[in-house]
């Protein structure tokens, strides 16, 4: 459970629709993408989607990266040209893969409610992996006391 | 120079108020946090600025990673409830930071001209050090072919 984030990060985390998730690569460079999330408890999952890359889904940068190193950062942050309202909360989790299991189904399904655009494709019917992060520590800041 | 970058990259970052830096901290987690930036040429700034951030802002957790782990990634990205019209643009950077000399001057000036925020503060004045970040390797992917 995510004795990492307190009740105001989870509420945070349930009004955003994009996140950053950031992983090591094998030479060593932060990996950086913008995903899609949803919480489920006190943890996040990540959908590995039909999206037009190249080649097989499985050999993503992000799910290689994931296998050798499972530390990663998932920031949310909201930008306004007023800065007296920036806010930002990044949350250091322990990732791991689902390919199959209960808690792979629950996430999809969460996924799907969150974003019509997953459950327009079928996501649940595609077969492909799910990230899940377990969250071990947060950092967060904003420009006017909560 | 950014050979790394495309002159659609170029122009993607010229029109985006906010990117996501990642460094790598001492215990090889991914530390990730949004940042304001201006380019001048083919070079990337960010500025450190006097945001009410606990102690010395020369303590910054960002400015320890990256003197010790100088290779970092930023992201820009957009995103819309239309999935059609999603893109990002990841580049690799090798980091410095820069106390005094001309290349600082110059891109704070830059970073003033960007945000007027910057330039309320008194963003030259304060005497702060800048982030340089030269691209090494870029990465890109947009939904629709641009």
């Amino acid at each position: 459970m995510a004795q990492a984030l307190t009740s105001d990060d989870l509420a945070f985390l349930d009004q955003q629709r994009i996140a950053r998730l950031a992983s090591i690569d094998a030479v060593g460079f932060p990996h950086l993408v913008p995903v899609c999330f949803a919480r489920v408890a006190g943890r996040l999952y990540i959908a590995i989607d039909a999206k037009p890359k190249q080649g097989n889904p499985r050999d993503l940068k992000r799910l290689r990266n994931i296998r050798e190193r499972p530390r990663v950062a998932l920031l949310i942050d909201e930008y306004d040209e007023d800065w007296s309202r920036l806010r930002w909360l990044m949350v250091r989790c322990e990732a791991a893969i689902l390919e199959a299991g209960s808690e792979r189904a629950t996430a999809l399904s969460a996924l799907e409610r969150r974003y019509p655009q997953y459950s327009a494709m079928g996501l649940t019917s595609l077969g492909l992996p799910v990230i899940a992060l377990e969250p071990v520590l947060a950092s967060r800041w904003s420009a006017t006391p909560l």
